[in-house]
């Protein structure tokens, strides 16, 4: 075996005690908030087979789907197994489709929402509707990794299936903003639109031009504003009229409910039709959003703003969609989601109606971290070091940190004795705020020593009162 | 995109909402009493790179791997890219050993303790020693999957390094027994011995066989027996007598000090040279151990045993090993570890001492299954449904259900009206154990019906009885 300098794959990461504390805070207020809505943990398996995966993501994310390689030997001159085949020198010639099914059945879990569908249909006898789950779980993308993209990150998601009631809409926004509040992240602003607003614009522009083209020029207005959204419109056969119009209908102003009735008003001037069962459903079903809201005595509207330039992407959303933006730090949006009609019709199930969101949480903790929002508490595990003076007293502090640790005070001694700044040192590196000294004056007068690490300050206490100390 | 029937990798596992709540129980109880004893988290990627996994499991470890294919392209009639060079014809001929290094050059992690040796050198210059790490995260080997054995499941694992106190050794043993008191599984063993004593022990036999053949007999005793034992040990050059004098030090009996005792004696009168510095260490060590945990006031000895046959096959280890076997479930080992002298080593740093242990959740989970010993507030997250009457009178539940979160109650409406009767069905299949009702009469006197699905009682209560009841 020889001796190797170890490194770690391209866009992944080892996540250090300090960091894993301050990402489990994290995650613990976003778990608690699910559950508190009713949400129930989901966990499914990171290998999933590609037949599951492929075709679901578009041409872009097929490319990016790391590939796990059969376990079975799919090379010459080894025994084939029932499930490889041998790869052929013609395989080769003919490529990567013809080899890629011979080598590679499974791959590595993309996102939570595919797996969740998939989930939803395997289990759909067994499941009681409305299915409320989160998942909080690692996914896997071949992406070229930069500077805050990686190849393997955590998504946190909170879906409900089975249910079109827009309760759940309300409470999304609600839950959004616990988590941000809990977060100490005040300056935050949620955006909600309905992909149903976005149709009635299409339509009152009154164009030949194709529908889809529209929405993914308006999903690039914030990178590349309104000249260039101008521009590919034209490209894309809208007339100069008809996206003159639509930057007035995107500019319209006000409080959320001013901006539903101007809309209603511009799109019953333009001409759109209103005889259709669901005519400006998108606008009622935002106005119904807000009523919940308001019946919730939901008290942060100056946070929430409909926005109707919010279109994410050309995704499976068919209703609402939400997505939140923090607005004293430079990131892009920590969290997004809507309403999908027919997510598991993939597997054989359509008509299953539902709504979900996700959480970032590699984008959140930059947030917490550039506004230096992390409690200390969230930093350290161990919360008093006792110290280990000698061979021969050593032993007789063992009870005194089974007593810290039978109060739920996180302690350890230091393995070896001697040597105090040593150990004084490590207590330091290791952010652990209390150490415990008992030297032979201590011992003889029954007492300890208890120093304040951050402080500097040594108290003299009995062991009842460093236990009142630690445990406050 | 056509239609499919889904399905999960053999050997994989989706875990639903009651199983993941049980298994964050035991996740839960494990993970407290590792921050107890102060060992601070760690979490290392998914993918390793193979170079760094590979030679370190041995031969059939190696096949065992799974190995993910490169994202660039190997393929003729593509273009190639800087990571993954074109597979030929000729490669293929040449086989694994040729065409593997050049489509894969990660695979996924096999163990945590080979990425935590990684991370242990890769950050040497950094971390602060003895360093206490625990993790807790899923591995994955391509095993053929059978009854109990996965391809993907966790492990949780507990690791100091840097230090060779024994006091490690003694905490090992006290968090293996909280975590199995908290979890309610009394009827346990630790078992616990010591590499030297293993040594010392086929210095008693002085015999020109092999050690290790010694000790790979021995860790079968459980499996084949002392007549299989015995056979093994005859092929393997070891003569009758040996064999007989083996099996009268291994049925040593007594105390655990009785044992170590009668060991030492038995060394003594076999001829087992008492000169070298490491002399006896095994025992020495062992009986350092059981002063450390006296001193603690450990409570439990009833539950620890000297087991001079327990060995845990080839393994790295070089001093003290451990193992947990639950009597009253028949079921291997849900835990065990030891001391190791250079786990480091493959990577660069010799001579870094260390010990750790692992819990075997899928195990810890069969066994609290099997004695019934999950609480029933492991089962389930939502406390409350708040039933949907009708669309006029909903929103006026809106605030109660606030109110009911806003107390710390996991809480949730049914999202659609009417049919109270399919909403106590949800209540019933999702393990709600409370329903909130307000009919017209309630609503006038501003009370409230909780029924307790458990026993069937319904009460009439204000929203503050309400609170206390669901709070309590």
């Amino acid at each position: 075996m020889s001796i190797q300098k170890p490194s770690i794959p391209q866009g992944t990461r080892d996540f250090g005690p300090a960091v894993v504390a301050r990402r489990n805070y994290i995650f613990g207020i976003i778990r608690r908030t699910f559950e508190k809505f009713g949400y129930a943990p989901l966990e499914t398996p990171t290998l999933e087979n590609l037949s599951v995966l492929t075709g679901k993501y578009g041409d872009e994310g097929d490319q990016l789907l790391f590939k796990v390689l059969n376990s079975g030997n799919f090379l010459k001159k080894q025994k084939g197994d029932k499930i490889t085949e041998q790869v052929t020198a013609a395989d080769l010639e003919a490529g990567a489709k013809t080899v890629l099914p011979k080598i590679a059945e499974k791959g590595l879990r993309y996102d939570l929402t595919v797996p969740f569908a998939r989930y939803v249909v395997m289990n759909r006898g067994t499941l009681t509707f409305p299915f409320k789950r989160y998942q909080i779980q690692p996914v896997w993308r071949a992406d070229r990794p930069q500077r805050g993209r990686y190849r393997e990150f955590y998504q946190c998601d909170a879906d409900v299936v089975g249910t079109d009631s827009l309760l759940c809409e309300a409470e999304i926004v609600l839950m959004m903003s616990e988590v941000l509040n809990a977060l100490g992240l005040t300056d935050f602003t949620i955006k909600i639109n309905h992909r149903g607003v976005l149709r009635n614009i299409y339509q009152a522009l009154n164009t030949e031009a194709r529908e889809t083209d529209l929405f993914v020029a308006i999903d690039k207005l914030d990178k590349i504003g309104r000249d260039g959204v101008t521009k590919e419109l034209l490209e894309r056969g809208f007339s100069e009229q008809a996206a003159g119009q639509l930057f007035e209908l995107l500019a319209v102003e006000g409080s959320f409910t001013d901006k539903l009735e101007k809309l209603r008003a511009a799109f019953g001037a333009a001409g759109v039709p209103t005889e259709a069962a669901d005519a400006y459903k998108g606008l009622q079903e935002l106005g119904q959003v807000v009523d919940f809201l308001t019946a919730f005595g939901f008290e942060q509207f100056d946070h929430l703003e409909f926005d109707p330039t919010l279109a994410r992407g050309l995704s499976y959303y068919t209703g609402c969609i939400f997505e939140i933006k923090i607005n004293n730090v430079n990131m892009g949006s920590v969290s997004g989601g809507g309403r999908y009609d027919n997510l598991t019709g993939a597997f054989g199930l359509p008509g299953v109606s539902g709504v979900g969101f996700s959480f970032g949480v590699d984008r959140l903790y930059d947030c917490l971290d550039e506004l230096n929002l992390f409690p200390e508490s969230a930093a350290t595990t161990t919360r008093c070091l006792v110290t280990n003076f000698d061979q021969e007293t050593m032993p007789l502090l063992l009870p005194v940190l089974r007593e810290l640790r039978a109060a739920g005070v996180p302690s350890e001694m230091y393995p070896e004795s001697g040597k105090l700044g040593r150990q004084f040192k490590y207590a330091d590196a290791k952010g652990i705020p209390y150490v415990l000294i008992q030297g032979p004056d201590e011992r003889a007068a029954g007492q300890f020593k208890l120093k304040d690490m951050k402080t500097g300050e040594e108290k003299t206490l009995s062991l009842e009162q460093v236990l009142a100390t630690l445990t406050a």
